[in-house]
Formats: C-alpha cells, sequence, structure tokens
C-alpha cells in the first residue's frame, strides 16, 4: 500500500506538475464559477428556460411568462462557453505541456498568463468593458496555449 | 520496450487511480450518451438544424418544414451542455485529485457520489421530474468536484 | 531539481504516450482553430451577438442591424460544439486507455483514426458535404472513444 501510495505522488512531487495542478484547478473553478452567475440571473431577471424550473413561481399561465430569454442571463451563457472552448484545450495541453519538461520558470509564466486572461476575460465580458478589452484577453490566452501546444508536438511527435 | 511499458503501468497499477479511470470513463461514456438521445429524438421528432440532415425526408419545401426546433430535442441538449459544464470540470480535478495522494476509501467516496449524483440528474432533466430533483442532483455532483478542489488546492498550491 | 526533471520526463519518455500527446494536441488545436473560423465569419457576414463587439461598425440605430444571426456562423458554432461533444471525452478516454498498456500499433490505430474522422467530419460539417458525410466521420470518432473506453474499464476496474 505505501509503495503504490509513493508512486502516486511523484508526479504530484515534481514543481512543474505542482504548478500546472495549482493554475488548472483556479481556472476549472473558475469556469464553474459561471454555472452560480447564471443561476443567479436566472432568479433574479426570473427568466427560466425549463417549465419545471418556472412552476416555483406559479401555476400555469401566470408561470409560463417566466420561460424567456434574457440578455443577462445569455450574456453569462456566452461566457460560460466561451470558457469551454478555452480553459478545457488549456487544461488538456497544459498537462501534456507540465509532462513535456519544461523549465519551471518558463512553465510559470504561462500558467499565470492564461489564467490573469482568463479572470481579465470574464470581467470583460460580464461588466461588458468596451472592445477590445474582451478580444485582447482572449487572445492573450489563446496564444498561451498555441505556445505551450508547440512545445508539447516539439519535444513529443511520433505521429 | 518492456522498460517502457512498466512505467506506463505505474500509475494504472495505483488503486486510487484506478477509481478515478473507472468513474471517469464511466461519466464520459454517460455524457457520450446524450448524443446518441439526441440523434433519437431528432429523428422520431423529426426536427433538424441542418439542411442536409433533413434532406433525407424529402426535397426542396417539403424538407424545409423539418428544419426546426423540437422541445425534447432542446431538452436533451440542454443536459448535454451541463455534462460538458460538470462532467468535465471533474475529469480535471478528479484526475489531480487523484494524484494529490487521497485515501483510497475517501476517494472512492467523492467518485461514488459524483458518478450518482449526475446519473440522478440526467434522469432529471429527461424525463422530467419535478424540482428540486434536477437541482439538487446539480448542487451534490458541484459540491463534490469542489471538495476534491479543495482538496488539490491544500496538497499542491504553488502560484 | 535534476531528479524531479527525471520523474517528470518518464511519462513522455513512454512512447504510447507520445503518441496520445501528439494527436491529443492535434485535435485540441483543430477544435481551438473553431473560433478562429467563427470570428472570421462573424466579420465576413457583419452578424455579432454582443453589442459591444458591433459598435466598431457603426453608432447607435446603424449598429443594432449586425446584432444578428447568419447561416455560416450558426454552422461553425454547431460544429465547435460537436468538437467539443467528442473531442474532450477523446482527451479524457484516450489518456485513460494511454496509461492502461496498450500495445503501440494499436493505440496509434485508434488515435490516427481517431484524428482522421475529426478532420473528416469538420470539412463534412462547414463545406458542407451531403449527408451521410458527417455522420459517417462522427460515428467513426464515436466508435474509437467506446473502443478505447472498453479497453480502460477492462483493464482498470475498481469500483
Amino acid at each position: 500500500r505505501s509503495g503504490e501510495m509513493a508512486k502516486s505522488t511523484q508526479l504530484i512531487d515534481n514543481e512543474v506538475f505542482r504548478a500546472y495542478a495549482t493554475y488548472a484547478a483556479i481556472v476549472l473553478l473558475k469556469m464553474m464559477l459561471m454555472s452560480l452567475v447564471t443561476a443567479y440571473y436566472r432568479v433574479t431577471r426570473k427568466a427560466f428556460v425549463n417549465p419545471e424550473d418556472a412552476a416555483s413561481l406559479g401555476k400555469g399561465d401566470s408561470a409560463k411568462k417566466y420561460l424567456r430569454t434574457d440578455p443577462d442571463v445569455e450574456r453569462v451563457r456566452r461566457g460560460h462557453l466561451n470558457d469551454l472552448e478555452n480553459i478545457v484545450p488549456f487544461f488538456g495541453i497544459g498537462l501534456l505541456y507540465a509532462l513535456s519538461g519544461p523549465e519551471l520558470s518558463t512553465a510559470l509564466l504561462h500558467y499565470r498568463i492564461f489564467a490573469g486572461a482568463r479572470i481579465l476575460h470574464t470581467f470583460a465580458y460580464l461588466i461588458p468593458l468596451p472592445q477590445p478589452s474582451r478580444g485582447l484577453s482572449w487572445a492573450v490566452g489563446y496564444a498561451v496555449t498555441f505556445s505551450m501546444a508547440y512545445k508539447v508536438l516539439k519535444t513529443v511527435l511520433l505521429l
């Protein structure tokens, strides 16, 4: 049993992997928070999509009027989908990158910039800030992920 | 070659990692099944979104009437998106958690509750069951993922 | 420090894992490219969803007319969502599969067919090609992922 545990902690004892795990957990949690923001706007704006959700606000026709879209709700949902489209590739490529043996300082630079850019992106989307705030923060995160993918393919390529 | 194989099986020999791999595969397969359910409803309800899909049901204007949304199709699609928003973070945070050296019994508890909650969530969404069935099953899976993220950050934090 | 690096490169020295990392990076990059295609169509079709994005094209009412959906934009977005629904499970199950000790030739067969199928799927969706091109390329990628999941569960099952 202790032999197994020793094996399982090898990866987590590696500093680059620890940095990856820290930032991956942070951006995944940030993405998950979008669900709570969506729920908050749905309840406060009274804008639902499922009849069983609106049912708590009234019966029959009085509940039906809450089955509607709301601009604030839709905005948060777009931000959430954008997170899925960008944070999920970061998680995957960032993991392969962490295992490809980068310098700790270089890895930290990638992870920190990505996390910062995605947090800025969320604020730019939800407030919303005028463009190009959202566009630039998106592009920075995108470029960081491409940079890591380049390092991964250069290191491991086996087609 | 055999040395490489030995390395590759280290992780998979770890019981916590085996438990993670089992439940991660189960919930990812469950998520993938939503595609089949969507296809089933699209065909039986004759509700398509791509003209090239509706073309098999008729030519020209007779096919156009099948380019429409259907409440059952949309419901499955919302369930699928909710899976992406919740099962993907579970996959990522659950992997980091498995590598952070938890007790096997604690890890199994997290994985079992999450998988059970998401299967319940799917039934609650598709049948649909009255609220708060879907809300509660969603919240349980969400809380399990946060609990694992807390353990990960406590163990590995390197900012 | 060098001891840590040695640990971190164990996995990446494994040929099956290198093959996995190569194809996982390729399909994740392919998925990310969908964002650029969406942006390209939004700009050339002048079809935006956020008022702050349309604002660059005019002020007030003259900008409002660019807040609209466009069939080409929606088509790319559906392709992108389909990638999330299929490439993300491939990433997860493919990782567990790579760690479950498959033969290199069998693993390469899975990864190559999946990557080829998803690239075909993108062309079939965006051109678009007549059905069943898109349906078949989707089904091939789906079947490959199920085949890997079967091997994973057979190897590691610990419920």
